[in-house]
């Protein structure tokens, strides 16, 4: 029961155009449908119609992020979850957005809106019966799934008590003052993987980057070479995550919005010591190889 | 709630000192403890005591497998869902194997002994704050953890059921009779990885193999040149599964016991749809390169 | 001076139909023509017009292999090394076959025809000025280049002291009887990979493989993935060879010639000391993993 | 015969002390001697005595560089060669360094020492009769050899000239002007891999790096997680060059000398066609990922 994983996330883009160009030639993400000033992509291994949507806008960001959860009446249990807790629930209708179930929102402390949905139009993967490990015919760098999100705010220790309170999630990591007393970062998660969502010390509302999934550190350099062959600019070039282990490239959309793509990482349970860093090793914890932080990490956020 | 992980595999060895030499010396396992004919094993990212008990016998295999449940107050409770289910269950009082609490002890209509626990001595992986991605000096393959196992029975649909039913394990994969009428073989996950226990058509009560994860590829190569200086007998050199899609190697340890490290495969969800494959294409299932099982496979059981 | 490469193999076939779909689909080099019964290939990051010729005929293997040298007026040199060597030369006229300028012809100790050319028509790699690393729309397999090959006669001592002492060719591994008297197997190389050519004792005329060049293991994985998707007949899956140290795959063409796809090793100068192999662990040098041949790699030759 | 490859590059060190503890254990060469203010490092997979010479001096930088030839009386005919081209040469006797015998020593247009030598004392890498592929307990990064440098100065073209025309070096890859008159940069190779020297416009006499050879991209991971480990200054993390399509890392020594870990690239021959940059693109060519160079690339020099 609970929630299973980031299931999507809509993105503001300032020419939607460019940017479904981008998603699928670049990203190598399928684009599942188009309507208005929306797009909606799936990557390749996903079950469900989509976990992407673009939607055109004239400053890019996070328009909203949403949870997965394993049934249809933990909508109601988590409704009532949210009000006892103090926070404010909205219903959002099936059908409000292609293909989807109905949902219930609600806005973090730290300012984003979060959906959390169960139903949603399932289209599978393409892969039949004794299937191969892969399809054909992928292209760019082609991701099997969405992966988790970094978001900025002011409480993160707040934002952090309702998402573990609310809903289970475990914390992996954490970057914390040196006198221990504030949390300035923190890494959570509901799956095996290290993270669904971390939050960042920042402005409220902010976006840092979502990520996909890949396979390994060959995938890594492979996704370099497409961003390096189709001139996407670089945040950060292949490199190690001291938080997480995982190996990652950090890069822009044509919108501005950071994207990564990452591997690898442990495979943490429920009984998991999370890992602490002290904000003074915040650079190593972030990019274990070059340990230091270039001054877009805390700037470049939409 | 529930089943977080496998946590433990019991193997009975014919030569304990020969045992020992190999688990910590060509695996890489870190020795923690050895009393009477008992030797306790952690792998190096587990925070755990122990993941692998030997115990010296006369033959080899499987002395009992291991859940690690996330609350002591579960034992209860599956105690009672389990009985409810028509299973007798017993316990396994705190203090009868080294720095473990209690248990409950049941057998799966497979043969093999189950144990449910939650209370272990927690020793921590080494890693302290601000933390390297791994510490040094490992030995051998040196892999991080347990990943999962796989035994053979009769009753293929009857354990499945039970461990789907009673513990809420999810399907990945399976393999039925070409009219589709027959499970030969099923894949269960409770984590996000592919398969935590996978059982196979077979006598009853016997392992076909218990598998270490490993992060990638290069470390299944590096696994294989570690084995094949160590002069190891491998039943199968590095290849992919078509099940999972993961990565691995078949090698045995000295008492006759199957070993596998395994890497990659999907992450799944519990909405993951369970990939079928029929009886036909086995090989392709079992070894997609390949794509047919040596004698082996089928008869070397423990 | 002197030799560069193995610059081409002519193979026959069985079926130039099905070997072309598969040299072209499965291995992904480029089809450069066809005329008559005759099909010529290049690897992609090669520029000479073809490195791989196949001719329809009734049983499969090796027509002829040849080796580039740097300048034309060699020819001449090598024919009266050869002579005076007491090896008898003819001529092969330009346009004998497409693209090719003239060539020297001779037979090896072993029954092998070897020819020496330089002229070929250039076509390039097709990356041009401040070039992208790899081309795209690469299919299948797509080795950058051929790498070497593996022949079988009774005198192996015989073409070993041919190629070293006419050619320059120098000795990277050999494998010798346990008294040390009988050379059993030699690796010979030209340029800084480890073998350009090798020679096995047995039958003579015979072909054992022919071998792409990969860059690396994880290609390997790649490359069996496409073996495996297209039920190619597998003689190997992925494993290292002591000698050499290279990764490895064997496998069979449709007309049940070898092939290889051979990743890393090192990288020997004209200084490198002969790495010597005693018979006894012959299984261990080809094969380090399982450290035994299986029955065809001695009985399956073309 | 000629020029074998880069046998030796002798390095000027500030701190002999921390010098000897960088180069044995994080980049994990063996020290063969020390002696007075001078150390001697081989690579483990190197036969002969050094590769890497230390010498503490007040300055950083490059001491001297040497070729290898094939045999020793290409000694006395280089020395002609030279002069011929109307270079003034020295002789080195032999034991004017330990384990070295005879050299001859020139400067290039560029201002930098050169040596040719053929004898030094031979040790071996160690690896005996039937040899596993790489021996235990390496440490730190373990390149197996020594692979080119990359120095500085005002003629490119003059230097490039000596080295193709008097020492049969080839051509891999250059970047030149936008209008094509002038060289900016130059790859030269004798061997089959990219490249044993490249030469770039700046100040005369400057070292750029030198570099060792490294297996795969995944030893490239590793490397930079030993680097991340010790707190080596990084100058740039893991990334590919566009110039001979190799990955990379770049960092630097306790005295500044920049160092390099190179992966990868082509396998060229004589025939080879030398690639072509435009300065426009120069970027792209060092950097293939992030196209721009960091002001590091062209300033810190020794």
């Amino acid at each position: 029961m609970g929630i299973m994983r980031l299931g999507r996330v809509e993105a503001r883009v300032l020419d939607l155009e460019k940017s479904i160009d981008y998603y699928s030639n670049v990203i190598g993400l399928q684009l599942m449908a188009r309507e208005n000033g929306t797009a909606y992509f799936k990557a390749w291994d996903e079950e469900d119609h989509h976990s992407l949507i673009l939607t055109e806008a004239d400053h890019p960001g996070l328009a909203h992020l949403a949870f997965k959860v394993r049934y249809e009446h933990e909508l109601d249990e988590f409704e009532k979850s949210l009000e006892t807790y103090g926070v404010r629930v909205n219903r959002v209708s099936k059908g409000t957005r292609l293909a989807e179930g109905q949902a219930i929102r609600f806005e973090l402390p730290t300012g984003h809106l979060v959906e959390l949905y169960h139903e949603i139009e399932r289209v599978g993967n393409g892969l039949k019966l004794n299937p191969d490990p892969y399809p054909d015919n992928l292209k760019g760098i082609a991701p099997p799934q969405l992966d988790h999100l970094l978001i900025t705010g002011e409480d993160v220790q707040g934002a952090t008590d309702l998402l573990m309170k609310v809903f289970d999630f475990h914390m992996s990591e954490r970057i914390v003052t040196l006198d221990g007393e504030q949390l300035l970062a923190v890494w959570l998660f509901r799956t095996n993987t290290p993270h669904d969502i971390a939050i960042l010390k920042g402005p409220n509302g902010k976006l840092h980057h979502f990520a996909f999934t890949l396979g390994s550190w060959n995938d890594i350099l492979h996704a370099a070479d497409v961003l390096g062959k189709n001139n996407v600019a670089f945040d950060v070039t292949p490199t190690r995550h001291g938080i997480t282990r995982g190996t990652t490239i950090y890069f822009f959309d044509p919108s501005g919005n950071r994207n990564e793509v990452f591997s690898g990482g442990y495979i943490p349970c429920e009984d998991f010591t999370p890992v602490t860093w002290t904000e003074d090793q915040l650079g190593k914890g972030i990019f274990y190889h070059m340990r230091e932080l270039n001054e877009r990490f805390s700037t470049a956020l939409t």
